[in-house]
């Protein structure tokens, strides 16, 4: 039998899906399972953006541009513009999904061997990307005891060979919903620019940062136009994940090209949710008001259930729809496990991430646990009266 | 100024794409270019289907399943089944089109510094996915000469070293329109199990082979199991191509383990052309007797005029919908750069694709043009007096 790829082996497979099997199991039993585990927010998409869908007129579902449709380019620099980051529509190319924006990012800019420094805890899939492509990730630690700010400049100087190509955030922060200052940015900068490294800035949640904090992007930092790539996705802003559409935005041309390289390999991003996606563009300006209120609400609700819970630690998270809590166990992975096989509280449990997932240091976050708050008040509630009466059930 | 991978420097860019610019100068000039030069059809994306879209009823657009929607594997095992292809849902992962079928296939199978054997001329995609993976391509000669049939098995004998792991055919063959025969597949056959070495499949178009000839799936071939995996995309079957809707088929359960790994990095494929691509399996099964019909009679119109032209070669092709052309030229993509700068044929032009683009062998195809017969037979015949014209009249 031909045998399968080292990187095939080595992929890491999802820590958020990981766990599916024992919740399908669960609600096969007849268990409510209330799913903290996943970003899928229950928030409506707007039925005006999905309308532009059903009312489409095409007879032929053509090839878009390889950068995506003209008219949507133009669109994006819109809403890029109200969001102080100003960019031409040749500075963007609409990819598929914020994941393949990442995989731009990685593909052009690193070639195997190289490394790129990420603070830990990471979005996972950072991970599986950089396997994919020989890149190897250097984990910068954060902690849930300092609320998982950066931390000092001297500890990135020490990450940083030869083989350093470029240093990646996610900001605000998944897994941690950490909001990153203007002085943490201004950090980043400095090493990116005394170094010369790529700074790959996700910012798929820039709309979600609470208590009156401003979003600063990596675009709008003086001095990075050759330097910033600014990863995004309609994926969260708009309730539109199954859509597919992202986009890739950098000032520099190099970059660019390459990027436009990997574009054309795959001919084009998906018709249907750039439709959406444009349509999403003229959304009224009050939009994010409400959707904005009730993630704060979530929030403000789970992280003080989580408090109030003995042994439970849960830093306040200043954006995106995570928080990531230390819970009284010695492996979160085999607790969630657990939730999931051998546990109920008024029919139902709940699902969480287990944190080992998020770090690429062995060991660390082995007592943590991300959750999202995309689950409605009532819901929330009842999932944490779930995690409390297991916490004084769980024997593990 | 930091810079680019390796491997976005060396990432080919696309041959299709590459004189976009001069076809749109043309345009701005009032000229009417005839578009050979892509497999975009003009057929119609069957009503029924846009309107399963259209008639959506979903409150969230979320995520689907990385691997697909449940009830569009289990649909896709109902058309596959019909094409003498038996296969269950877990063996089929849904992928963004057919070019992320071919990553994953090149990702799962192999590691950078691999070989995969293709005859030339190939689709040009799957160097530019070998390139981002640091595969190298090693190419087994076909020519216009014997129809582009495949080389006797010695030559690819001789092509294998330690460090090959798959043969990619693309079959029915873009850009050259080959039918592969019962007896060829039979030898492609005995080579990989000689050599264990995977066999990918294109089949993008294997409802369009014609003059009664059957096709043949590289699944259907005994002993295969786990050496065959089939790539597949509903763009040109249903005229869908800005879907993004393709699938990743094997037997071999290690490798959909990895590739499913790849398609979780991701998350999943794009919703909306999934509800599309479940409707196509059920469209009645006269849908492609029309279609046939009418690539049949393309077909047919565009080999004639081009072998009516003095100094033209065109072997008629058994499937698909291109047709490669030897022409009276030095240089085919001067040739084609020339078409759109410098000439017009009552008010029109036409645009080809150079066929270097789809040799690896430097030098190789120089004189040769892919046609793409994907518009009306009256088009044809206009594009083709501009070619006649244009051949007259060209002193390159």
């Amino acid at each position: 039998m031909p045998v399968i790829s080292h990187r095939g082996a080595q992929m890491p497979p999802s820590p958020i899906r990981k766990l599916v099997p024992y919740a399908d199991a669960a609600k096969k039993r007849g268990t409510k399972v209330y799913h903290l585990n996943i970003g899928q927010p229950d928030i409506e998409t707007p039925p005006s953006i999905l309308d532009a869908v059903r009312h489409t007129h095409m007879t032929v579902l053509e090839y878009s541009p390889s950068a995506g449709f003209d008219s949507y380019r133009k669109k994006l620099t819109e809403y890029y513009k109200r969001n102080n980051i100003d960019v031409t529509p040749a500075q963007i190319i609409v990819t598929t999904g914020g994941s393949e924006a990442i995989m731009f990012a990685i593909m052009s800019c690193l070639d195997a061997g190289d490394e790129i420094i990420i603070p830990e805890p990471f979005y996972a899939n950072y991970n599986g990307y950089a396997t994919g492509a020989g890149v190897k990730v250097v984990p910068i630690p954060s902690s849930i005891d300092s609320g998982f700010a950066l931390p000092a400049i001297e500890v990135f100087e020490k990450a940083v060979t030869t083989r350093t190509k470029a240093i990646m955030i996610c900001n605000p922060n998944n897994p941690t919903g950490y909001l990153y200052s203007a002085a943490e940015l201004d950090v980043l900068r400095d090493i990116c620019l005394k170094h010369d490294l790529f700074l790959f800035s996700d910012e798929a949640y820039r709309e979600f940062c609470y208590d009156g904090a401003k979003h600063i992007s990596a675009l709008s930092l003086e001095g990075m136009e050759n330097h910033a790539i600014l990863l995004d996705t309609i994926s969260k802003r708009y309730s539109a994940c199954g859509g597919r559409i992202g986009a890739f935005v950098s000032r520099n041309t190099h970059v660019m090209d390459a990027a436009m390289k990997f574009a054309q390999a795959r001919l084009s991003p998906p018709t249907f949710a750039q439709i959406l996606g444009e349509a999403a563009v003229d959304l009224p300006l009050d939009y994010f008001d409400k959707v904005h209120a009730e993630y704060t609400s979530r929030r403000d609700l789970l992280v003080s259930r989580l408090k109030a819970m003995k042994g439970v630690k849960c830093p306040l998270p200043g954006g995106a729809f995570y928080a990531m809590a230390q819970l009284p166990v010695a492996d979160s992975e085999k607790f969630c496990q657990w939730l999931l096989e051998g546990f109920s509280h008024n029919g139902a449990t709940v699902m969480m991430a287990p944190a080992a997932g998020f770090y690429a240091t062995p060991g660390k976050g082995k007592n943590e646990v991300r959750l999202a708050y995309v689950l409605n008040r009532e819901d929330i509630n009842a999932a944490m009266d779930c995690l409390e009466a297991a916490l004084g059930e769980y024997k593990g």
